[in-house]
């Protein structure tokens, strides 16, 4: 049987020019982050799906990759769910329209799948932290600075440049309370930033409990909050008046939307916009939270080394509705979105140890950043020289033997040996080297000294 | 609802110390093997269920994690299978014995599930470069060096020190049918394994024509070679006289064991061995099979920097039959079983193309290694300068970002700095920063200058 040649839909191999760059990236990103005090850490793969289902990964959990059952208990699902199927066959039961099963409930239509599978491919690096954290706190630091890079699966529509299969970069610290952690999170990832050679993006910045604070000065009721924050999240794209009209066709009090829609025309992207919402809350608001932003922002903007600004954004809002206090996301000029963000989450370590314990986390686009930089045509720094030796065939042991020794010796220096047997083309062969980057060539014959 | 705090059976979380290890080995590995031309390349974790059962996996192919289709796929495919299940058991075709599914045939039991999993996780790193090769082979140097880091799933029976998610790391040579492939393959694994600071470990070397070859010399009929090559596997275990006993109970004529074990009893570990079998094999063994193992042995051993010994070694099998030249694996006296091994594949790839490459390879067993390193109390070479700030709780604003700036300073440095703010037990939280390789304290009071 002839196999496929191809890779499963949506995902990519990824050929040596990107991964030069991904290796690149990699390291200084490992390297970035250890100086900042975060250790390296990893989960598997593979999840529980009860932890995968859990709600807490939102849209995430329609776009599990579940992993069969095995053996013999793959067999006893597989007939439970088989005899299940005829009975409400029997009974006439399929008749109603049916769910699509693309909802994450494990029925697919008249079928009942959810007991097929035990598990599925992580969608985020969150879920399993909290997990990892409430397994093996008992022997980490505290505060834990945790880093992790790994590949996350999610069955999305297939589209360009979003892959099923891509990796993911957090940074998190889990057991402090204060805005230092936001301010070592923020300050680490523009660090890094930097060091890629990014300039000119900005991170924006906001607060939950001032989005929620408000809503409520303006009148929303708190059960509305979800709703009028996903119509408030479109703002980039239809501004202040879009977003008001939306509001009212969605039949919010018409002095609420006036209220709410007035606040954001009043205030700047600074800090003097947080100063005046602060004021203008009055007791709808903690002052201590418009404060604590603002010192974050004063501090990441104090020890800046890349070029970027850092803005109050009162309608950013962030999907994930475990964030509890600050959320933050950074946009580049040069890609039109979000190429990173995070947020503090107190409550969802909680809900696996069953003790509370703040967290807060960052994670950058790592693909979208190897794609700016495959775009830009990034050269890595400090490239190795690279050498071809071409060998004639048929060499005897003995010279061999010293060729491989000639290799050595130049490995050990750094430089990067490609041996090779030469070609009846042997330009062609150079040519093509030449491609790969090697420029120097040393040619072996077997009735040559050398 | 609690959530599931191990990881799944099997799997593993992976703890900061060990992760320090890993991360040095890997960067070790990509800069050991980029000095001999290998390239980085990526394949996603999820396969084509048809390529991961292509018979190529060997037994490995009976341990795939199987991913569900999904949507309406799913739902078909769900439902044909319960209907599938229905008529058979109407026609009570289900009172014989049924197989229990662990063979990979997709049949659990009495319920045929394969027609629900599209793809699984691979197992090996082989079939994916195959793969990986005959997809983008048009834009990839001829020959092609590939270095492959990734993990690979197996459903294995969960046992100490083996988990069902590991890391495999792999270097091919596709398109080199040379010798010059295989000496380049052991000088490179051997060359990282001293710098790993391994020493006397054995890399011991075969080929696979000259198993055939001693087989066919002695007698025995080429469908029964697999069948004794699996007893001759075991003469590490039983010896000599088992293997013997084992044959003549299998019931193979005894002329013809008799001959088989007097030659293996009359083999030095040596080029020697090599050179008495070559001749006492005659016109069953090309004579430039046993003097291309000799030079490859030579040449490994004439430019090696790490303490090893080369060992020829006729009773060496390497499972998977995809192996059609030399084979070779490295075992270790403080481990008692193979660290890596690989062997040439002429014949894979040309499976998938259509067109014959010829292809060898050597796998590390990444995870034993890190084992050892981790029994070994390994210490990282060269690690930084480890420096905690204690910061009083409530710190101003302009007071933070001073510290913060200091930090900055000493982070591009290369020192790690580690902030948190200062407990009550300041003297716990120093011991147990210290634990975690912490040697100097600074301790920034709010009513303090600085």
């Amino acid at each position: 049987m002839a196999m496929k040649k191809k890779p499963v839909t949506g995902m990519k191999d990824i050929l040596p020019r990107e991964m030069e760059i991904r290796d690149y990236a990699i390291g200084l990103i490992k390297e970035t982050y250890r100086t900042f005090g975060f250790t390296s850490i990893e989960t598997p793969a593979v999840e529980h799906i009860e932890n995968l289902s859990s709600n807490q990964g939102g849209e995430n959990e329609k776009l599990i990759f579940k992993v069969m059952k095995r053996g013999d208990k793959l067999a006893a699902a597989a007939r439970s769910m088989a005899q299940d199927y005829s009975e409400h066959k029997e009974k006439g039961d399929f008749d109603a329209a049916q769910e699509d099963g693309a909802d994450g409930s494990g029925r697919a239509g008249d079928v009942n799948t959810a007991g097929l599978s035990d598990s599925g491919l992580r969608y985020d690096l969150t879920l399993p932290l909290s997990r990892y954290y409430s397994n093996n706190a008992s022997v980490l630091p505290s505060p834990f600075k945790a880093l992790q890079m790994g590949n996350v699966w999610r069955a999305d529509r297939p589209q360009r440049g979003r892959y099923r299969q891509f990796m993911q970069c957090d940074i998190d610290i889990l057991g402090e309370p204060g805005i230092i952690a936001e301010i070592e999170l923020i300050t680490a990832t523009t660090t890094l930033l930097g060091k890629l050679d990014f300039s000119k993006f900005t991170i924006r910045i906001n607060d939950r409990r001032i989005l929620k604070a408000m809503a409520a000065y303006s009148g929303f009721g708190e059960a509305d909050y979800d709703s009028i924050f996903i119509i408030l999240d479109k703002m980039d794209k239809i501004g202040l008046d879009g977003v008001k009209a939306e509001l009212l066709e969605s039949g919010y009090a018409e002095d609420s939307v006036e209220k709410y829609i007035r606040l954001f025309a009043a205030l700047s992207p600074t800090v003097d916009g947080l100063r005046f919402i602060s004021n203008e809350l009055g007791e709808y608001l903690d002052e201590n939270i418009a404060r604590d932003l603002e010192t974050i922002i004063t501090s990441v903007e104090g020890v800046k080394s890349a070029d970027f600004r850092m803005e109050f954004d009162p309608t950013l809002v962030r999907g994930m509705s475990y964030y509890t206090g600050p959320i933050f996301e950074i946009s580049m000029d040069e890609y039109g979105g979000s190429v990173g963000g995070g947020g503090r989450y107190d409550e969802m370590i909680g809900k696996f140890t069953g003790q509370a314990t703040p967290a807060v986390g960052f994670s950058i686009g790592f693909e979208r950043i190897i794609m700016l930089l495959l775009e830009n045509d990034f050269q890595v720094p400090g490239a190795e020289v690279k050498k071809a030796y071409l060998i004639e065939k048929g060499m005897p042991a003995d010279k061999l033997c010293r060729i491989m020794e000639l290799a050595k010796q130049e490995r050990e220096k750094g430089i990067i040996i490609n041996t090779s047997i030469m070609k009846k083309n042997k330009k062609f062969q150079k040519e093509k080297m030449e491609e790969e980057g090697y420029t120097e060539f040393v040619e072996f014959y077997t009735d040559r000294e050398f």
